[in-house]
């Protein structure tokens, strides 16, 4: 299908389904001479990873990843950096009753649709395990990016009506949700739980941040920073909508609201007094923080009786088991740092051709 | 920048200023033999063409097109289609006053600090006249993908606080605001005539859908059909936030509310009861209407004072004079229609090469 | 067909076929800030032009380039670079003889068995017109490289049995057939002139050299700077074989002879003491001069009768009128240079991002 | 660096060092539902391996291939096909003594110029062990386009001054030196050996055909079939030449002789009465085979002492040891062929995009 890359120069190709041998990525285009630190990769990849409590599903794997190339005496040398994971926790028979059922919401039908066939296991490549390899690169571009200041975190914002009131950053890895608000973390939990006792799953909305981007990051007028973000952000399963600033907010915004007035910076530098553009204008990084919301579905995958149709068309009851999240929030946060940061790092190197 | 194309077979690179000579296009991949009708490529750039009523600026173009290659006795001949437009009527010295301080919510201070210089005339190629390409692009991709019986139209589903609550297709091109619901179009006139008397500018959201797109387009896991329709909305200037399907509303939603069954349809295929997903699950088309939505901002030029600085960052009072929208609703909607019909036809072209 | 795009970087997008309106390029990615002189430009199209002496063919048209954007006083700006030439001089009638023929050696059945049809009107887009737009774009390019010192300049080596002995630089611009030997020149005018009344045409050899290439150029393992200059001068029409160094010679080298020992150059740096690599070591260019042999074919439109078919595969006896080159090579030298200049550009980009 | 991907639809990304812990390669865009026989791929590896035979060098490895991904109850899922091959038999410390040393020839100085530091072991990338996932994922190229009746095969045509006067094909693989003429095959195996005692190293050419390309393959201007063809050899490493059909000889030849006439064939198709064009006219295959040549420079590393530089430019006498081949055409035979594989299965797919 030729759309497993993402990226210019700094460049991606994942590879992997969810029952197969393994999972995992090529990045090619990492400048030489960073400093890798595999715990770090695996920190990323770890809070990622499914099994971490309750809040997620029970599959649990150590999803260590392994190093194939690209990287020297603990440096990267410029070369393609390959990185693997195993698939060591499979249990395949989950599948076998439903291979011929459609899930509601899943993506068996078009995947038959367009390749006449699929990896049925787990949901074959369109399982939310090929994110694998997209964490491990996006720590790779966290490590890069921070050689110049950039910070990057994410937390989810809101489960179903529960919206986080202020953002604490030292409490979002304190809470299975990644909730960054500590009085609303144990209702996002409690919601969590009587979703799963219902059989049901829950929707919500995870807000990325990257702090410190320099000016002038985005190619317009089609690698547009807020494009390329956009992009980003829909490649990831489960998601539905994404806004950059005020988002879908600026619907009912005059002119006079929404201009963020620019103003000298305490250090000097230009900035602007409001940030309703989300630290992109035209395209391009204007050195405010970047925010990005993204709204993910709730999981397709719930342990009550549905209805839908066989491979030939004929109606049919399915009941999806297997071990499966009520929320894919908490996981979906790494995710989303990923993605950005891989956009961050991209335009970064290509920001370095943009003058003679 | 190398930011300027977009598309992978069918794929499209756009050129040209505000003020400089000429804008335009070039189209590359477009498939050999499709009978090319200048006058409908001219019907869609006119749909664009601002000075079409008092709701939109007074600038006026003929912004007649030339096709200068690829076509041939009618009929593409597979080879690029380069498309032009002059800029006819000028007025850059509208622009001389301000060339030196920044607009609030424009894209001259981030042009400066990527590339050190910029054409400040009208905001270069940061304005929505860049967009002329992308409509005579779309033109032909509706034209390819009408031979398929794809139909896309697109309309002003909100103003403001205004939306409409019915979607009348008849009624779109009837209003100055295309606005599908004949009740609520007056309301959003007499708003934006509102908004023009008090120097200010209005934000919105528009609909565009896509009917009888065939299920199996898009290519996972990076070049989803949503992925590349989130990346081409966000290329557009002024959108902060794109939603496909239920968008946003997923996350109040259970997945026992937002899962569609599926179906067979009446005429045999395999279809869904509901279509929350917005015609594509796990990146791929499904069959059913694809939905989509943008939010775009308010117009950042207002005729009334703002707070802002100068390049060096001295503090400054600005007014931004010229031919101005209060709103972008109703010529963003050939432009969004257009993105779509470009991610459309190359994803069909794309398909082709997804099985033995 | 989406093949009309070179670069990554800085990339150019050509278009326009022999006789339809204009002829063209979109050079999208060159830094911001490069003075640009259209004389300059308009110096390497005067090269390439037709008609510049009894040498080629008589077809006589100004050739003058207008540049539609990406260009403000003076300077570029970032943004895609649009130049055009008018088709002003099209004498389409001297082909409708042979519109249901295919020319022996053209690339009319190849077109037909593509595309199922084709501007047959002087070659329409496989017509070396279509060159104009590299030479345009590749003038930017040197413009671009001169910044750093790079100087890239070309010649006919041989022509049929005739080859130079020696290189005077000086000397090539002073003779139509741009032969670098002042000796062999007069040799290859008379040759050419027999040919021309023989009714037949001659093939040769293009050399190309750059000067002053930093060392770290080329991309591995694909985008070898070799591997990226294979290509440019493969696509130039007429070109069947190219060599870089010692090129086919080093089949009958031994590694002894063949390698180039490391030295101390008189200036510091590393260099070497010959140079049969042609400046390249490992796809990356070691700061030598790097050396590319281009061989062309003798064009294939000859005045006299030759055996083809017709669309139907009917036998038939074809003549080819119009206005024709015995040979192509000393308007080759100026495209040649044009795809080494473009190659060199991108890499120069490129290799910005290669390290930390 | 970002080069190690080729190809637009049917694209591979290769990765690994020759001393790290794997190479392999992702294969994007393989079409969904062809049969793989796992020991197909294997045979064409076994064909590259090193230590076939006296011919080649000492290192043996048996180069297992591991399919990670993308194959589904054997047959492809239109997933990426990750394939790797582990390094077991690394002798590194054959590298210790010359890591600071600049061995002629080689890539070592070009790299630590690009990069500032490379894995000096083996040569790292630049290594001929990055071909194994070129021909692994040839081997899939060639069973997709067996699927059409393609045909493609390569061999030796010359070593130093001995050239192979007649091809016969069953001939190739019952000789170590892979050429086709019986006659000549003993007398470049002398050859091998006599190089191999003088601690000296051996150039040459080698020669693929295709045959049953059907017409019509290849995306002018730049994407030329010849173009890719040719960035493909060079990519190659040891390669400084290239040729298509008659190549370099096209210098001496006239138009009235190199002109191919085009007859109606005894199945009825168009085809042409000779083959100087090697199969392809205008950038796109004409239905003729298509004959390339590549020329192999001696490969570098020789037994005997050289003078080179070390890093900081100090004068130095090298010796470089290991396991090192007198001649790379044995080897380079299948990896020629991969490569014109993976060019003729991306242009194949390309093609269906190329009409309404």
């Amino acid at each position: 299908m030729s759309g497993s890359s993402f990226g210019t120069l700094f460049r991606i190709t994942t590879f992997g389904e969810s029952h197969g041998p393994a999972v995992g990525v090529v990045l090619d285009g990492c400048p030489a001479g960073l400093a890798i630190d595999e715990a770090e990769i695996q920190r990323d990849l770890d809070r990622r990873r499914v099994g971490q409590s309750r809040m997620t599903s029970a599959r649990n794997e150590a999803d260590t990843v392994r190093i194939l190339s690209g990287v020297f005496e603990g440096r990267t040398t410029g070369t393609p950096i390959a990185m693997i994971v195993e698939n060591t926790n499979v249990r395949s028979q989950d599948y076998d009753a439903i291979k011929d059922l459609y899930r509601p919401g899943h993506a068996d039908y078009t995947w038959d649709a367009k390749f006449g066939l699929r990896d049925y296991r787990g949901g074959g490549r369109s399982s939310a395990r090929e994110t694998v390899g997209r964490v491990a690169a996006g720590a790779i571009a966290r490590k890069l990016l921070a050689t110049i200041g950039v910070h990057v975190f994410g937390y989810t914002l809101q489960l179903a009506h529960l919206r986080a009131q202020r953002i604490v950053e030292e409490e979002i890895e304190r809470n299975p949700m990644r909730c960054p608000d500590p009085d609303v973390a144990p209702q996002m939990v409690a919601l969590v739980e009587q979703a799963r006792r219902e059989l049901d799953s829950l929707g919500g909305i995870v807000e990325v941040r990257a702090r410190n981007v320099p000016p002038g990051l985005g190619e317009p007028v089609f690698d547009k920073l807020d494009a390329d973000i956009g992009k980003a952000m829909f490649s990831i399963p489960a998601v539905k909508g994404v806004e950059i600033g005020s988002g879908f907010e600026v619907a009912r915004l005059r002119g006079s609201e929404n201009n963020d007035p620019f103003v000298r910076r305490p250090d000097g530098a230009i900035g602007t007094a409001s940030n309703h553009a989300g630290g992109i204008l035209g395209g391009i990084s204007n050195g405010a923080e970047i925010v990005v919301r993204v709204a993910a579905k709730p999981p397709a995958s719930i342990a009550r009786e549905q209805q839908t149709v066989n491979q030939t068309g004929d109606p049919a009851v399915i009941v999806v088991k297997g071990r499966h999240d009520p929320t894919v929030l908490p996981r979906l946060v790494p995710v989303a740092e990923a993605m950005l940061l891989l956009v961050l790092a991209d335009h970064w190197l290509r920001q370095r051709a943009a003058r003679v």
